[in-house]
């Protein structure tokens, strides 16, 4: 089948065979994929995964190893961790399988990914997509579960004041899963076509450099770098929370006084619930706008290239042999290339 | 007065003149005060402060500028954060003066220390002291509190494992003040005669080389050092929480990506509240074993000299005219020169 394989450097094949679904496992014909920094990191080394890159994800059950056949024929998206749902596993148990510490991840650890024509999956996992969700957005669902995973960690009310630092993808899905509570939100970034996608919100927006000295209650950091760090430090009130939704990257040196002198409370975030970001695309949101360009998986390379270069938001990846009719923002991408 | 002044090196003065009150606040006369980490630090550079050192004392109220006199001549000991109190400030307001954006801090930031015959304090900073307290166990109130500030931050029940790590005065402290939860405390540190005042408790204490491989609901950071962050890192769980009870030094690297992935949640901590700790040392404990020994204002020199060292605990500086009658604990502090 065709797939998008890193081992050292990344490498579009024809040749990978079709995986075989476990005991209850599903085996999944990939519609559409979207490229994640986590991606983009790994192809630099980060977690040192080799294999079939890709988490995010639409595609069709087309077969399923166990008695349960409900899904097949069905159009889904999937929670990446495979937990070990073993009875005596304290994760598990408490419904957090995706931090079980027997757990594999599509396409980031020990388990091949979704930027290829079949993955495998536990039905478990799975999350059927309503219909009236498309496929590009349904792509968004892993995501835009990872912004909402906030809400379910942290209690914001409308005495709050937010901010969000940093306008990449993950920066503006975040802003609409915030979007969906009281607070007073505020966000920042360096890219002025991406916060006029958000400007139209109930929501204030900042250029870094026009930032006032303001500190608040919430800050969430979702630039995945070290000066977004130190800058959201900065923000946050004494006694505030400050939540990182991007890992930052190692080696780097941090200054972590300021957290306990002002007894900063850091909330570490990660991989979220489908069903709050499923029930959100439902409403009929307009994430369209965050869609840079869809390629088709033989020009996968290019899509890489295309997600790493400065202004692209989210890029698809589809398996359609359909030309897919998306309508790109002209505002935001008349200097990219966009196929095709 | 009497006192030991920083000011590139720290020295005994005689010279220094006695503070005069401002409106609303009480002179005191100093009987005893503590040596703390933070001192040592500020010899060394931190904060940049320049005046006469140390936040942790008891004395005696000799004066009040103020029309409610009701603490004249009480035995008093006092928060060291001196807040605005204006009605507008939003920290002021919500009883957090701790973190009040205009406060001077005791001996740390534009305010004079108590190694010193007198120090100056508004009288709402000052908790009369039980007849029950010794001087000695008196002057630990402040640490205590810090320790004590924990439990007001963070909710730990009785199904809840928790490490301590560092075996250091703050350390102790602390596992004296978790000592109140019903919580399954561990504690690991460097120093076996350390950790042997600790082993009578309800508690497991391991030496850092022998220290199992397990991961903690919650973890508390008293090394102050970056390996022991590490160390406390990767003793939490996924979802866990690691407090921070030690400013870590800047300058250091420090790789957050475990925070995110496991989705931990770092909670900084730094002064408490006086009450639960006076309240802790009324029932009678004994926390004498933690001082390592009580010098003359006059020798403060070596006092320091002595905290620094390896193995010490806390350090007293006393003001009383008579020799201190207090018992070393021989184990401890045989390779120590005790004074006076």
């Amino acid at each position: 089948m065709k797939a998008l394989v890193f081992d050292r450097e990344l490498n579009y094949s024809e040749c990978e065979p079709i995986p075989a679904p476990s005991e209850g496992e599903a085996l999944i014909r990939i519609l559409m994929a979207g490229i994640c920094n986590t991606d983009i990191e790994i192809t630099k080394g980060y977690k040192g995964f080799k294999g079939i890159l890709g988490h995010e994800f639409v595609g069709i059950v087309t077969e399923i190893n166990d008695k349960d056949q409900s899904l097949l024929g069905k159009r889904v998206v999937g929670d990446i961790n495979c937990s070990c749902n073993n009875t005596n596993c304290e994760y598990c148990n408490k419904g957090l399988g995706r931090h079980c510490p027997n757990r594999t991840t599509l396409g980031i650890f020990k388990k091949n990914g979704c930027f290829a024509e079949f993955i495998t999956l536990p039905i478990t996992n799975l999350f059927e997509v309503p219909e009236t969700i498309s496929n590009q957005l349904a792509t968004l669902t892993e995501p835009l579960a990872a912004a909402f995973e906030l809400l379910e960690q942290i209690i914001i009310t409308r005495n709050d004041e937010v901010l969000i630092v940093g306008d990449g993808k993950l920066g503006l899905l975040i802003n609409h899963a915030l979007s969906t509570t009281e607070a007073k939100i505020t966000h920042v970034g360096k890219h002025a076509n991406k916060l006029n996608l958000i400007a139209s919100n109930r929501c204030q927006t900042f250029g870094i450099e026009n930032m006032p000295e303001k500190k608040f209650d919430i800050v969430i950091e979702a630039t995945g770098s070290m000066s977004g760090f130190q800058f959201s430090l900065e923000h946050t009130k004494p006694r505030g929370i400050l939540a990182l939704k991007s890992t930052i990257a190692a080696d780097q040196k941090i200054d972590l006084a300021p957290v306990v002198v002002n007894e900063i409370t850091i909330v570490g975030s990660r991989c979220g619930l489908f069903n709050p970001a499923l029930d959100y695309l439902e409403t009929g949101v307009d994430l369209s706008e965050l869609i840079t360009g869809i390629f088709p998986i033989e020009r996968g390379i290019e899509a890489f290239e295309t997600a790493r270069s400065k202004g692209s938001l989210k890029v698809l990846i589809t398996f359609d042999q359909k030309k897919p009719n998306y309508k790109f923002t002209e505002q935001l991408h008349k200097s990219q290339s966009i196929a095709p």
